[in-house]
């Protein structure tokens, strides 16, 4: 697949078909895909926490918050949920959180899930504590973002930003997602 | 390209066909995989200063530190030099740097390279307030990461982390540089 379709086609799914069955290979799969990436100074601090299991993933769920601007939607109901997670974590015995790492980490796992025909999105709004304590998290362990995963049964579309400058995203009456992205003279400099 | 070769193909190259040229559009298309690239909260706040021509190429390479663990080496040497470079900008009008914006912007960049026959590195170990005055980057701007980029022309093995746990990069006699990654065993949990 070219990697142009990959980039735009991996957008930030947020509903899907909950009765698609993630299975642990392929989600083995896509940490690969983050183990092989770059990692400064090659510390490699991060592990995966994985989850494809119908009452973990609910564990995982409730401590999320969804889709900021939406103020109308409080994330995907019952049967459009995420299929598994992959919750990225921080090992501070190796070292403090490396954001960066979490940053490129996390996009090759999403690239990987989209040439899958699969897609998700990335969560950095959560109830940590809450997390941790449900999923019995380790004090060792940061937890810098949680990866939703899933067969994406939602359609986005992207526009422009306009003169107004507003970068919120938006749904329409068809609960079609519009996500306003900048354009390149605005983003580049010479 | 199949993503997984993409990721594989994907090494951080700091020895590059020098002579070999890149041209601005070649720039703005990677720039472009960014752009397209997830952002947190959709705030869009990183901007990319681009050079590949001779003159500014040096300005930038004389504030860049090379390959951390390799004591002998200095960086490439000239004639191995990267042919251009992406610098990403943090734009502090529209928000403080988010780190993780940074790695994805970044993955997307070089994983769009790859898949042209060029390569790069990440580098965020470099003297800012020289590079700053030097391409006269205004206080606006934070610079969380410089990427070199070109023709690579080094070979680079990527082998399992041993019993010794240590993650240093090195060179052999031949020069070619061995990476140790952590297995798939060590970083996954359950």
């Amino acid at each position: 697949m070219e990697f142009k379709y990959l980039i735009i086609k991996n957008r930030s799914y947020r509903r899907f078909k909950q009765d698609y069955k993630l299975d642990m290979d392929t989600m083995k799969e896509l940490v690969d895909f983050a183990r092989l990436s770059a990692s400064s100074g090659n510390i490699q601090g991060l592990k995966f926490l994985l989850s494809v299991d119908g009452q973990k993933n609910s564990r995982i769920f409730k401590h999320l918050k969804w889709a900021y601007y939406l103020k109308d939607w409080d994330g995907p109901g019952e049967g459009e949920r995420p299929g598994g997670y992959i919750i990225i974590l921080g090992d501070t015995e190796i070292h403090s959180t490396i954001e960066v790492d979490v940053g490129i980490a996390a996009q090759s796992i999403l690239l990987g899930a989209v040439e899958k025909g699969l897609g998700g999105c990335m969560i950095g709004s959560l109830d940590r504590p809450g997390l941790r304590k449900d999923l019995k998290i380790p004090m060792q362990y940061q937890i810098p973002l949680v990866i939703a995963l899933g067969k994406p049964n939602e359609q986005i579309i992207l526009e422009e930003v306009n003169d107004t400058g507003n970068i919120r995203y938006w749904r329409d009456e068809n609960n079609v997602h519009h996500v306003p992205k900048r354009s390149l003279d605005e983003i580049v400099i010479y």
